[in-house]
């Protein structure tokens, strides 16, 4: 039974994680979830770190959603030299979902964006623990997250 | 009884700290602070450290004020850095409460804005320590601190 | 014996890792690998941590084709970030072959660039392990990968 | 007795660390000093790191000058980045005190601002360790390294 | 007896390692060299941790020769970071002697300043271990490398 850990912020304008846990749900048995809010995306590091070091996880879903001014892309940029540091530290994967406020034009397509990306990173999440063959399977098949795949070049 | 640190500087052309500590006051009996004055931004991450070791803070609150120019911009990416990188040594959350100078146009709207952002970060602060449940029923609902609120996407 | 950790990503769009294992072949009894494949760059850092601890290999390649757009360069900057982090961890290789997408103008051109780098990088690999005095031999000669050699100044 | 560790350069046009020792014999019988001089800016952070675990100092003043190109700019990311690791190593402070070459436009103005910031740092550095108080005093009053105090916001 | 670890590239266009080395001759009896050849310059870092850890070396100078495009500049901040946290790992000097492709505008240019810089830095290398009193008889002096020094203020 993996834990895998679900790390998101007051400051997004969408509850990500209820798609993730929709999403693990599917994989009732195989996989439970611990859940750690904080409020914004620079917090989420130690956040990562309590998930794995208090609460075991084997694996986390980071979930942000990063403004459209080079403030906010700056705090994106260190949140992300933060989850990596906590990566390494860990040895363990944290699976960064940020989806950027300017990847959609509109509310609704930002609403898309943030599930599809959300799901399929759980599906990410899921088979890195329990069927790595998957990921082989698809090595270099232009797999995307919140947009439909890129072609892969044969 | 948590202790919450308070890390800020003379370089900064408001007293942070005093809204902080104001705020903390209605809080009185379930934490206590400890404050540590530095001269610049740069010199939070160790200010940080120390209230951690020296001090045993379980969360630290660094205030700061980049000035406007493209060489404070980087200190403050530094500064960021910094932090991050000692709130990975200790697995403690800092909150960052930087505000920028040129996020306002007027003396009048930056102390509005630092007001605002020093108070709701406080309150992230006792609530990440004493009521974490708080931040789980915020979660994705686009709060944000120094201005009001962005619109949650349902 | 030597082992070469191989990490790669279902998000880069040609399959890389077929032409590393293809080329390590040709060293069979020498070195052998082991295989990991991860969502997108930003794995790869821990990817190449799992090769390095759970597998003993000496030395990883990690292969990745960052996008075109400004945030897939800064996801590519974080990526190589963590993989430097984790170098200077095990204080072993991990050879980067990352071909970003708007290096080749055409699919056709952005495959050659692939095989070329990736051969290239596996050979360079294999001499680290077992010929270092092939480096010596070459050092200051203008060695490009996915490109032909640059001109020596004598 | 406190023992501050001054590192500087041969690159710098000034020899800044002269104002430091200046200022700090003002302190004769409460701080004594040790000097490390390096070739460049990238050098400080071992610099800081040999005064503080081979010479046992408390606190760092690092001085350094960096030229106007964007490679100057870059180095001078790098060093600040280096000694904000090397601080949290330690838990002690670095005083950074740079003056980019672009900050005055006559070698008369800039010999000015490196005077002022190299004094004001090194009362910094000292009140620092022997009188915090006076930090707290003067929090939040826009202190300034360099230039004249900026105004504070009541 | 000292020992200098020399790191370089087959990448770059010019064997700069020729000129650390007849440099270093002529300090035979007080200094001893080991060489080490990687690919390009982000895998010096790794270089210098096994020139330090392996060879026992007390300082390295690490070659390399960025080239011109974003792309380079992007691998050369990597490198320097990684050499940064190199050199804070062990408390031990690493001279980063790197020389930017576009820094000359022929290759006549280029051979001059990477012949200038990589002699001068060897002295630099051999002054930090066998007479820093050098060092800080030339502290503010604007010395350059690869260029003629510039005018120091007086």
């Amino acid at each position: 039974m993996y834990k895998i850990g679900i790390a998101d912020t007051t400051f997004a304008r969408y509850d990500m994680a209820k798609e993730v846990i929709k999403t693990l749900d599917k994989f009732y048995g195989q996989v439970t979830y611990q859940r750690y809010v904080v409020p914004g995306i620079k917090d989420l590091p130690v956040a990562s770190f309590i998930l794995f070091e208090k609460y075991n996880c084997d694996l986390v879903i980071a979930l942000g959603m990063p403004g459209p001014k080079a403030y906010d892309k700056a705090s994106a940029q260190i949140a992300s030299e933060g989850l990596m540091m906590c990566q390494l530290k860990f040895g363990k994967h944290i699976l960064e979902v940020f989806v950027h406020e300017d990847e959609g034009s509109t509310d609704y397509e930002l609403k898309q964006i943030m599930q599809d990306r959300s799901i399929k990173h759980t599906f990410n999440a899921v088979y890195l623990l329990t069927n790595p063959q998957w990921l082989v399977d698809n090595a270099g098949r232009g797999k995307r997250q919140g947009f439909t795949d890129a072609k892969a070049i044969e």
